[in-house]
């Protein structure tokens, strides 16, 4: 005998399929997939050590065809391929995969917070104009999220609201901290609850932008000389301290119409809210000297003081169970890293493997994202 | 009308009371609990500073009755009640709670990685000592588990080995990872993968003797001024990070009789294993060049390889569902941090609230640190 629900499901999965189909000619009969967490580069651009006077940029090597190395003075950064810079390939890649729109946003070795600002300032400019660029050739098939020179929240501010207003990026992916800058003379990095910062949190609400924070430059990286492990323990740990300095911070409560997505599905974070909002209770001289809101509160949909996103990209159905418990499809959009090796390979194949009902899924597939960058 | 499994659960629950029963006189009628994470130090000892002729040692400060301060320096490191040091409050508070057993190991501070090795080892001597008398005394209630200097792995194994052998503690409790030394000349830290450290291994797989991991000197600890961020993202990172050392050195394939068990539900791993294990699946040049086992295999309890541990202490119930599917009920031993404020209050009280059999919830209240402990 077939399961009570086992028609309803379908009938729900084909709505699912139709709504996708009305909203994309390209994929008919697919759920519509917006992948909020893509990472491209231009093909090209100048010698930034040189143009800029000091070291420390990324350049391209084009090594062979259709490959390429980010080199770092003399070391490789990182092998890359030619869909980290290409919008035919990846629009290829995305039919192929039935993902309908890519966000796209840098590599965060690119956010150059360690850079005097006015450098940073004249990279992110390349960077966004060229993001702008493929968005507006494939406009049904990208949006675009701009970087922005976090070193100097002015200047931030400023370039995230050209991006916004005369680009039409839908905010702005950052860092899950600033870098210590030695050309400011600012020799501590700044957590996100830092006070300086404020100018960016409040262009984004002023721009209705969204903000997507992405770890990067791994606290204790120099603990962790082998095994990938700062992409494995380093940046889960980056994104949870990141989540925590801006909820114990007060910046959700400063800034309650900000929107700020987390990637990796919130790192370390939502496996430790336990311990957290013990240490909350248990020790408020400490944990809520600045905000004394639970930081259970802010996971909850319906916080109007919290818009707070996550990703998917947990490769692990326990573990996304774990994020729809705790922030419900309504705060989680699909994103796989692509077109790196650390993501998922088949963006949204976690998602549309789970008992969820076609509402919620085409939620996760699409619908945040949508909401979040306010497409 | 009654579910039909009701029954048969109040019969597996009488004999989980009944078990317990049996073993403890004290707590008739109750689960027995055996709390493997609980912290200790003698009331007084020297003032080390002085004794090993430089300062970074931890003093007492007995400023009112019951009470005192851990002092480094002229800096407060923590107040303390006297349910650190006095056993006859500890085992009313154990009433109090219906605490069978209480696992007794040092605070972490006190490790000394950072101290000459011979300062260490006189402190580790003490520690030990002090914690095997408190065992002699009231073997019914505690068992021990030693300090050893593992900044010499040699003199660490002749403690452990005087401290089974002689003391009857159990193993040791350790930390992530062993500092640097400057007065040994060496300028990195050493993670548990280091193959200096094979000495304390190969000692404890021929004693028998558990090994304890405890987070201490949290990595990105100076990127977290503020809201206790070392305890609540440095932690948690530093097991996970402590976790992958010695997954991927190859440690549980080169001693697979070694039994090893990590603090804090094994502090941000266990969410993180799906992107751990893809990045062994697309970086195995990166991620197993040293071991080539897919790292989920030393999660499973029938892996011969992987006698591999964690304790309860995650503080949410979705946390503890995730460690039950990952590790079973076989690997998760109940740890409070008692008597600090960031553990459980009531021991074993989240444990208790989760829908588990009997014969389940018995494991984990008390059979894996049994087992753990060779008790």
């Amino acid at each position: 005998m077939e399961p009570a629900g086992a028609e309803r499901h379908r009938r729900e999965a084909r709505r699912g399929e139709l709504a996708g189909a009305s909203e994309s000619n390209a994929l008919q009969f697919q759920p519509v997939k917006i992948d909020l967490h893509t990472h491209i580069l231009p093909r090209d651009w100048p010698d930034l050590d040189a143009k800029y006077g000091y070291g420390g940029f990324v350049r391209l090597d084009h090594y062979k065809p259709c490959c390429a190395r980010m080199m770092i003075g003399d070391r490789v950064f990182r092998e890359i391929t030619d869909n980290v810079w290409d919008p035919e390939r990846r629009i290829e890649e995305c039919d192929r995969d039935g993902v309908s729109m890519q966000v796209l946003s840098t590599v965060p070795v690119m956010f150059s917070y360690w850079a005097k600002p006015a450098d940073a300032l004249d990279l992110s400019r390349r960077l966004n104009d060229h993001i702008a660029g493929i968005v507006r050739d494939h406009s049904k098939r990208f949006a675009g999220l701009a970087t922005i020179p976090m070193q100097d929240p002015d200047l931030a501010a400023g370039e995230l609201e050209r991006c916004v207003r005369e680009l039409g990026l839908r905010g702005a992916e950052i860092g899950t901290h600033v870098d210590a800058n030695p050309h400011s003379g600012r020799i501590d990095p700044l957590n996100l609850d830092n006070a300086s910062l404020q100018p960016v949190w409040s262009a984004a609400e002023d721009l209705n932008a969204a903000i997507f924070v992405h770890p990067w430059d791994m606290l204790g990286k120099e603990r962790m000389p082998k095994y990938w492990l700062p992409w494995l323990v380093g940046m889960p740990a980056e994104t949870s301290l990141a989540i925590c300095s801006m909820i114990f911070g007060g910046v959700f409560e400063r800034f309650p119409k900000l929107r700020v997505g987390f990637a990796h599905g919130g790192g370390a974070f939502p496996f430790t809210i336990g311990r957290i909002e013990r240490a909350f209770h248990v020790r408020p001289d400490l944990v809520a000297a600045e905000n004394n809101t639970n930081p259970r509160k802010y996971l909850a949909h319906d916080n109007a003081a919290a818009r707070f996103y996550v990703d998917s990209l947990v490769h692990d159905a326990d573990a996304l169970r774990v994020l729809l418990k705790l922030f419900g499809a309504q705060r989680i959009a699909l994103g796989s890293d692509y077109p790196f090796p650390l993501g998922e390979t088949k963006p949204g194949q976690l998602i549309e493997s789970m008992k969820l009902s076609a509402k919620e899924k085409a939620r996760v597939l699409s619908g945040t994202a949508r909401e979040f960058l306010g497409l």
